[in-house]
C-alpha cells in the first residue's frame, strides 16, 4: 500500500536551545555599538520595555529614556482609565489574592478616557523623553491620532497575533497602510513570527515589528491554543523578511523580538538572530523603579471567554540601572543586559549590531550542568 | 567488515513537541465553524467524551448534546450490568482506596444485562440527544443490534488496538464489512494509528476511525508493552489515509483523536494534525456533572493477566459549560476547549476544520520557561 | 579557511526513546510463541535471571526453570566460595550500611573452592532444571570444565565488554574458539554492542551473544568511563550480525539483551529490536524468592582502582510467579513480563519472535504525560 | 511569496550526549599509555589541574607532579598579591557569606607584586616540580617574562575567549607570536572552541591549545552572554584543526579540554573526541589538599560590570590520589579519573593517546535511568 507523504513539519528552536560561536578575531566591549532605530529615533540600548500597567507609567519610561532604551505606555490600560491610577495600582498591589482578580476585571472595565491619552503622552514628553504609546488594532484608529496630537513620537499597534490582512464581521477593521500614512510618526506593529507575515507588515510602511506568539510552550497562548514559535526562529525569519524587503527597497526596518527574554543571554541570542532590539516585560516589571512593586499583571481587555490576567507576584530584584547596565550582583545574567550585549559582541568580533546578526551559532544542548564559573575576558 | 542496514526508525512526534504557526491572514473566533460530522450526524462542537463509566452516564450523554458534542456510553459498563447503576457508583466513589479494586473486580463481574442495553439508549433519546454506544469488538456482534433496534443513532466499536483483520483461536472474530451493512447506523471503530490499518478500516465502510495507541511515555499501553506512536505522528498518518480514501472514493470518513488530549492547545494540534475531533476521558470525569464525581477508573474487562482498572481520584475541576465553552477561569488551556479551538483558527485565518487541516506547524521544544503571559487577540 | 570533516557520530537509541507501531494484522496473545533457544535447549519463557548473588542461588534457578526461563548462576560468588553461602548471604544482608562495604570485600576475597562449583550444578540439576553457570573470561578456563563435568547444561562468559580478541600483559587470555570445541555445552558470551564484535563472538562458534554495556547514562560503565550503547542501537547491530551471519553459515545464534530492562514495555522493544531472549538483574533481585531479600550488591571481584560493589535495597515487588507471567498488581508494566510480550506479540500480529523482530517501531519522544490509562485488547 | 535562506545552525554535542564505542579489540589497563606532552615536558596524567586559588597553591602544583599531572599556578592572584596569602585564604575560607564578596573584592584589589611571581616559581621549582604559571593576556607580557627567569617551565595564556587577533582601544594588546619568541618556554592559550581560532593560534608557534568556552547550559558566560559551544563538538573541531595543522607543518600541538568535566566518563569523551589533555577546576578544589578547603572562588578581575566571583561551598570529596589514580569509594565516577581512562582505553583497544582518538563514539540519549551497576572488566 502506498504512503502519503504526511504533512511536513520544520524544527524550531527557541533560546535554550542554541549558542553563539566566538568569532576569529574579538575586540574589546567598549568598542561596540549598541545602537537601534525606529524611523528617525535612536537608541543606545535596543531594549523596550512593553506596555504593561505593572512595568511602565509615564514616570518609568522617562527613566527608560535616561537608560538609553523605550518605555512604551499601554494606551488601553490604568493610565488612560483613571485620573488618579496610582490609588488603582496602590489597591491591585494590596489586594489579597483571593479578590485580586475580581478587581481586577473591575477596574479594567472603567472606559478609556480620550483626553487622559494625551495628558499621558504630555506627561512623558515633559520629561524629555521619546514617547511611544501601544494601542490593540481595533482601537489604534480611534485612539492613536489623539496620541500623535498631543506629541507622541512612536505607535505601537500590538495583539498576540497580527496580520496586515485580518478580517472580522463587525467592522472593516484597521488597515496599516491608510494609517501609517495618516499619522506621519513611526509605527510598531506585531506580534508576528513568518516571514511571508513580517513581508507584509513591512510593505504597509511601518518602522518596527514585533516578533514573537507564544513563543515558549509554557506561554499562555501556546497552552491554550497550540498557536506558537519559539524565538530564535522567529527571529530569524522576520529577519530574514528585513533583509530582503530592504534589499528590494532600501528601506531599513528594525525588528524586535518581544517574549521569553529572561537573560542577558536571551537577549544576545536574540540580536545574533537578527533582532535590532528587544522587548521585554517581566524584568522591567521586577525593577525597583516598577509601577508595579513587584507585581505584574496581564492585559485586562482579553478575550471575553479566555482566561483573564492574574497578579503575579515578580519580586523586585535590582534597580532598572542594574538591570540595563549594571554592575550586576548575580551571576545568572539577569542584570546588565546592554553590558552583557557589548561583551558577546566583542567575543564575535562585532563592532555594530549589523555586524552581530553575522555571528555563528549553533545548536546546543539544553541540558544544565554543574559547570565552572568563568569570568569574562576583561 | 561491511555494515548491514539496520531496521530504520522514523521520528514520530507528540502534542509537547509542535505548535501552529499562525497564518498570513487572521479572522475573527466568530467567524469559524468548528463542525465535524460522523454519517449523516453533525456536531457543531468536534468533541466526544469517552466511554468510561466515570465519565459518561446517559444524563451525562444528554449534557453533551446541549453542548454540541457527543456522550458515548460504555455498553458494557456498570449502565449495562445494573438496573441501579447509580447505587454502584456510590459505592465505588465512597470505597476506602485499600478495597476498592477488589470491589471494582467484582462490580463488573456482574454479567452485561441485555435488556438494559436498550433501555439505556432510550434514556438518551428521550432527552433529544444523539445516541452513541461504545462495544468492545468481542461483544459488538451480539449487543450492537440491541442498542440499534432501541434508537442507537451511533455504534463505536472500540479496544486497545483494532485492526479490519484481527485473529483468534477461539472464534471467527467481528467482520467489519458485515457490521455495517447489517446494522443500517454510522460506525466509529478503533483504536488505529497508522496510514494502512486505517485506510483498512475506511474500506469497511465505517463512519469514523479513532486515532490513539499508547500515546504517551506513561500509557499504561506503552509501559506495560512497548506499543504506541506519539499522538501528532498518528493522526498525520490517519489523515493522509482519509485524504487518500477521499480521493479514490469521494467518501469522507471523520478522523478522530482519542487520548493525550489535556488542554485546549492539545486539541488544536490535533485537528490541525488532520483530526476531525477529539475524543477525551479525563477532563469530562473532572467536570462537576461526571457521574464519578472526581473519580475516574479503567473498563474492567482487561486482560485478566494485565494490569486491572484501579480507581484514580481525578478531582473536579469546573462545570462542563466551562470546559467545553468557557468562561475559563484559568489560564492553562484546561477550560474553554472548542472557545480555543475558534480562536485558534481564527489565527490561522481557517473558516473551517477542513482549512484548519492546511495550518502549517512546526517542531518546537517542549522546554517549559517562564514565559510572559499574553492576552489573546479580541 | 578550508574545514576539515569533524569525527562523525551516529545517533543511537535506547528503550525511552521508541515505541512498537501496532501491526495492521491483530493476533489473540494466546496463539503466539515466545519461545527461546541456546543451543539445543529451549526456553518457553526468553528471560534470563542475570549471575548476581542477591538474584540467582541454585534453589533461585529451580524456579526460573518451573517458570520457563533461565537462572544463571555466578560461578565465582558466594556459592562457589563457601561451603555453607547462606550465612555469609545472611550477614550481608542484615549488616548495617556503614560496615557492609568492608564486609563484601572481606566476603568475596576469600578463594573459590573448585570443587564447591560441581557441587552448585549438581543441586541445579537434581531439580531437574538446566544449569546454567557463569565465570569471567579470565576464569573460563580453568573452571568451567569442572562445571561440565558436574553437569552443566550452558556455560555463560561475561565481562562488562568482551571481544573475540583480547590482549593481556600477563597470560595469554581466553581463546573462544579452543574452549568451544572444548567444552562441547553451549557457551553464551558477553557482552558486546556492535555488529563487527557480535560478528566475530559468533564465528567462535558460540551459542548466544549477551548485548549491553553501559546502556543507560546512569550506569557505573557509562559515568566511570563514557563507555556505552542504549540498547535499541545495540541489539539492531547485534541482531544484523546474527541475521547475517545466519544467511552466510545457516546457524543461528541467539541474541540476549542484558541490561536497562525495568518494565514489560522495554522487554518488548528489546525482542522487537531482534532480540530473542532478555536478561535482567534488578528486577529478579526483588522477587520475594531472591536469595538477596530485598538487596542486590555487584559481582565483587571488580577493576581493583575503581568502585566496588555495594549493597543497594531493591525492596520486594512481588513473586516470581508475578514477574514473570503474573497477574500484575500494578499498571507500570513492572510484572507478567511474558505476558506483556504475549500482548505486544498479538498487537502485531506476530505468532513468533524472528515475526515480532519485523514490527516496525518509531523515535518516540520520552516526555511523560499525564495520560489516559487504557484497558488491554482482551 | 519566496522564503530565503535562513542562517544556519549546525547541531553541537556535550558530554552527556555521546558515548564511547567498545573497539573490536580490547586490551588490558595495564598496557596503555595516558601520556601527554606540552613541548619537551611530558605528562604521564593528563590531567591539569586550572589556575584557581581555591585549587593550586605551590605546593599543590607539587603534589599535582607527583600524581603525574600539572597544576597551574594563577599569576594574578593572591600568591602573587600577598606575602603571605594563607592569611587571606584563611579569611575567605572562615568568613561568613553575607560578607564574603566584599571580601573578595577587596582581597584581589590588592596589587600583583611582581617579585611574589619569581618567588613563587621557585617555590614550586624546588620541589622539583613542572612549574605553569597562568596570566590573563592583557598581563602576559609584563608578568611573564619575571615568571620564565625565575624558572618557570611553562606559560599559560588564558581568558574565557582568546583569538590571535584581538582589538582594542586602549593598547597595542598581545601578540601571541612576539612573545613565543621572546619567551623561549611551551606557552598554552586559550579558550577557544573553532578549528579556525585554533588553527590561527597554532600558527602564532604555542605549545598546547585550551579548549572550551560556555560548554554547558548554566555556564556564567552562556547565560550572561549566550556565547558557548558544548565541549565535545569544540574539541572535535581543534582536534580537526591539530590533525590539519600538523599534516601541513609536521608540529604537533596538544589539544587541552577545560570546563564541564566532572566524572571519569567526561574525561574520557574528552580524550575520545581528541584531546591530549583535560583541565579540571572544581574537582581540584574539592580534593582533601586544596588550599581552599572545600571553598571555590572565581578568579576575582572580571569584567568589572558583569558578575564578580562569589565564594562557593564544593565539599571535600577525597584525597588527590583517590581523584587521580583511586582507589575509588564511589561509583559515579568522580573518583580515579586516570584510571577510568585507562579501562576505557582498554575496552577500546586503545594502547595510546593518539589511538583513543579513533574510538568510534555514538550520540546517546542523556535520559538517565535505573540500571544495573556492572563491574568492570578486571
Amino acid at each position: 500500500m502506498a504512503r502519503r507523504l504526511l504533512k511536513e513539519l520544520e524544527r524550531s528552536y527557541g533560546f535554550d536551545e542554541v549558542a553563539i560561536v566566538p568569532g576569529t578575531v574579538t575586540i574589546n566591549p567598549e568598542m561596540t555599538s549598541t545602537q537601534m532605530s525606529i524611523g528617525e529615533f535612536a537608541f543606545e540600548s535596543p531594549v523596550l520595555a512593553s506596555a504593561m500597567d505593572g512595568s511602565v507609567s509615564p514616570r518609568f519610561a522617562a527613566l527608560m529614556h535616561e537608560m538609553g532604551g523605550l518605555g512604551v505606555l499601554n494606551g488601553e490600560g490604568l493610565y488612560s482609565r483613571y485620573a488618579d491610577p496610582y490609588s488603582v495600582l496602590e489597591e491591585i498591589i494590596s489586594m489579597p489574592q483571593a479578590e485580586v482578580t475580581e478587581y481586577l476585571q473591575q477596574a479594567y472595565s472603567a472606559p478609556v478616557q480620550e483626553h487622559l491619552i494625551g495628558e499621558r503622552v504630555q506627561e512623558i514628553k515633559q520629561s524629555g523623553s521619546v514617547a511611544a504609546i501601544a494601542f490593540t488594532p481595533a482601537a489604534t484608529k480611534r485612539y492613536s491620532p489623539l496620541a500623535v496630537e498631543a506629541g507622541a513620537d512612536i505607535i505601537v499597534v500590538q495583539s498576540t497575533v497580527t496580520t496586515a490582512r485580518h478580517f472580522s464581521n463587525s467592522d472593516r477593521g484597521l488597515i496599516f497602510s491608510e494609517m501609517i500614512s495618516a499619522l506621519k510618526v513611526p509605527v510598531v506593529v506585531g506580534n508576528c513570527v513568518s516571514y511571508d507575515v513580517a513581508t507584509e507588515l513591512m510593505e504597509t510602511g511601518i518602522d518596527a515589528v514585533l516578533v514573537g506568539v507564544g513563543p515558549g510552550a509554557a506561554c499562555t497562548t501556546r497552552e491554550v491554543t497550540g498557536v506558537g514559535v519559539p524565538q530564535v526562529t522567529a527571529t530569524l525569519e522576520c529577519a530574514a523578511a528585513r533583509a530582503d524587503y530592504y534589499q528590494r527597497t532600501g528601506r531599513y526596518v528594525s525588528i524586535i523580538t518581544d517574549g521569553g527574554i529572561r537573560t542577558g543571554g536571551d537577549l544576545c541570542k536574540a540580536i545574533a538572530s537578527g533582532a535590532d532590539g528587544v522587548m521585554l516585560g517581566t524584568p522591567f516589571a521586577q525593577a525597583a523603579e516598577a509601577p508595579g512593586r513587584g507585581y505584574n499583571w496581564g492585559m485586562a481587555n482579553a478575550h471575553p471567554e479566555l482566561p483573564r490576567g492574574t497578579r503575579i507576584s515578580v519580586g523586585t530584584k535590582g534597580t532598572l540601572q542594574q538591570l540595563m547596565h549594571g554592575p550586576s550582583n548575580v551571576t545568572n545574567g539577569t542584570q546588565n543586559l546592554v553590558g552583557a550585549l557589548r561583551v558577546a559582541m566583542g567575543m564575535c568580533g562585532a563592532y555594530t549590531v549589523p555586524d552581530f546578526h553575522k555571528a555563528e551559532m549553533v545548536i546546543a544542548p539544553a541540558i544544565k550542568t554543574e559547570g565552572k564559573h568563568y569570568q569574562m575576558q576583561a
